[in-house]
């Protein structure tokens, strides 16, 4: 009796039903823990999805609501999540792009997930709202996390929301336009004398002493729970094509961690049965600037070699990333491929996009936009194919990028002037 | 046979029948014009909606796109408009306020109605899609408008989207980070010499002109259709109510248009039975610095006596309101008020959103939400009842009203450190 006590969830997050190890598979209960405790392989959740009849799962899910908790039977949450406050975030637009799909010469039919209508305009929410549903389960009193910009808005708004504590720690000089819009939720902010590096060793540090007791770091303890939201990208995007898979996916790499999830989801959807087992193909999107899983990708290697980060897509620049094997692996068995552009190429890209189809990215959307146009090129990309390209972030963040743009002519008050100008 | 050719409307947009004047009721067709060619007053659409029974009505919008084509059959727009390529602004989230409701003490429920979520992250993506349509049923191959900040940006997004040409103008000494934002979109961006009356006064002299031929001025020429687009806030306000009207509603005024266009909506949702006829108050909101329709209100005047604007909250600044009489009307006959904050009660009213519910508003929010909790101080707004507060726009496109929030704390990145900044 007492072992079966034990052998109980203690936490209730719907389907989810342990936490299993990437690597050797090895099963633990549902908890605030990320590594595993045999051979510190990546923990991810495990589901029971066996009772699930996929048509009342399809009714169930398009009579949800307009956000991610449609999916709430497939992800680690509560069943009643939509009832409690949170951001909401999700379904965000599918945009059928056909004026860039002309420009880039896309003739089967070239979508972009635009998730910059997100509720802080950037698809952190989606994985943040997950972290929050297990720091409610978990007992936990202050979200916190360590940023250099998405990820501390959507932190600090989540948790304004949801009436937790949040304490973000940041680098002490950063850009004061992105501390204010972490400020503003009104949690703490806290400057680390030092840089990135210096903010996440002492998260770690935090963690393991007790007075970190009590917070969850939505993507350090909080990882497993976290990272899922990216599978809603998954969901949405072929749910809104009609459930069915696209062919392409072109996808930003930071940690790796959205495009691997991406593959999950889609894993999923087919084994549920809500969309044809047929190929898909996932292309990884990164910046020259930072491009080590490309670098990995073009050499033949499985394993990523570390680099410094200069490129203006910040929000994609990490050196290190611990996906960076799984994302080759997802690229290889599907007949993807991973591609980097150049800043001037991002900044050209960003502009493209909100030139033909009004969607202003953020240098994450110029990295993936720029790199479908140059996978074209090359011959990876299939333009006969059904294409999806992310935008996971909005331009309004990363104006610095674009700031070059003005105006096109400056004139006198009065049509002389207009017509001299070549305007009329 | 003759006249009933003229009578017949030749552009299709949807239920639009005419247009009629506001003051004088005499009715023209459809087409590119804004004043009573009779009494110089402005001219409305008149809808034809005899057709409908109401829960086929509720049944077609309940089954739309999560957008404002929902409402398509209630808007001057084709019935395929949702195939075309446009923006699909609006279904943004009504947020159940309960936090903030608990800091201003309103039990009888709070709601913000957070437009931020739009493509532009404006309510104007709503007015500028409906000029789009008119724009291409009028066979209008620029869309035009004078602007200093939101709706520029819409102008140019629709405008990509669409494939049309913008031209939009500007003072030619806007702030760098707005001109950005407008720029982008890659349309002509138009700097005028002169100061915001200067390049309306422009605008309205190029409509007159043969060089102004085949364009679209927003809210201008296609001001009857644009104004429109605020009635759909109206709509998915009580839709998202569970089809209720609300009791109260504060609603931020520029040109007053926007309020007098929600109780327009809210008034057809009546006639058509989707909603109980039951009253509603509507509150206006303007900054102190911009207050026009406020001190009418208070002297008990039914005119407007124009002021020069002074104030951060740049996107409600017209000092000389063209709907301020209606707003006044309006105001009066259903019980609401017209107040005003100034303008370090809207920084604060900015932050107190931000940190109760995670909503990060332009200073057009901070406005709703400071005459809000002016109006309950002073009794006018009841707090026992519905209230739905408007969000009109997003706080990265005005970071500066906020400038001042900053880091709680800055430590080295150690635990002592952390203990003594008194943060464990």
């Amino acid at each position: 009796m007492a072992v079966q006590t034990v052998a109980t969830p203690t936490v209730d997050l719907g389907p989810a039903a342990a936490l299993s190890c990437r690597e050797c598979g090895h099963r633990v209960p549902l908890g605030p823990v990320f590594a595993c405790e045999e051979c510190f392989g990546p923990l991810e959740i495990a589901y029971d999805f066996s009772a699930y009849d996929t048509e009342k799962l399809r009714a169930r899910i398009e009579s949800g609501p307009a956000n991610i908790w449609r999916y709430a039977p497939l992800l680690p949450v509560p069943a009643d999540v939509a009832g409690k406050p949170n951001l909401n975030p999700g379904w965000t637009p599918l945009v059928r792009a056909d004026r860039l799909a002309a420009e880039l010469g896309v003739t089967g039919g070239l979508f972009v997930k635009d998730d910059s209508g997100n509720p802080t305009h950037s698809f952190k929410d989606r994985v943040v709202a997950q972290a929050l549903e297990a720091a409610r389960a978990f007992g936990f009193t202050t979200l916190s996390c360590s940023s250099t910009g998405n990820l501390a808005g959507a932190v600090g708004a989540a948790a304004a929301r949801a009436g937790l504590r949040s304490c973000v720690f940041i680098p002490h000089d950063l850009e004061q336009g992105k501390v204010v819009m972490a400020a503003v939720y009104g949690g703490e902010l806290v400057g680390i004398e030092g840089n990135y590096d210096d903010v996440n060793r002492f998260c770690s540090e935090l963690i393991g002493d007790p007075a970190g007791e009590g917070w969850g770091f939505v993507n350090v303890n909080l990882r497993p729970y976290y990272a899922e939201g990216s599978k809603t990208l998954a969901y949405e995007i072929c749910e809104q094509l009609g459930w069915k898979l696209p062919d392409q996916l072109v996808v930003p790499i930071a940690s790796g961690s959205q495009l691997t999830k991406i593959d999950k989801g889609l894993k999923e959807l087919i084994a549920l049965g809500l969309v044809e087992d047929r190929p898909y193909k996932i292309f990884g999107a990164q910046a020259e600037g930072c491009s080590p899983v490309a670098a990995a990708y073009k050499a033949g290697h499985d394993v990523v070699r570390p680099q410094k980060p200069d490129t203006i897509a910040k929000s994609l620049a990490i050196g290190n990333p611990a996906d960076g094997p799984y994302v080759l692996d997802i690229a290889r068995r599907t007949g993807g491929a991973v591609e980097d552009v150049t800043d001037p190429q991002i900044v050209d890209a960003i502009k493209l996009l909100a030139r033909t189809e009004g969607i202003f990215a953020e240098t994450a959307g110029g990295v993936t936009v720029g790199v479908t146009q140059k996978l074209i090129e090359s011959g990876a990309l299939d333009p006969s194919l059904t294409t999806v390209v992310l935008n996971t972030g909005d331009g309004l963040k990363t104006l610095d990028a674009v700031a070059g743009t003005g105006l096109t002519a400056t004139i006198r008050p009065n049509l002389d002037s207009f017509r001299e100008a070549g305007l009329a």
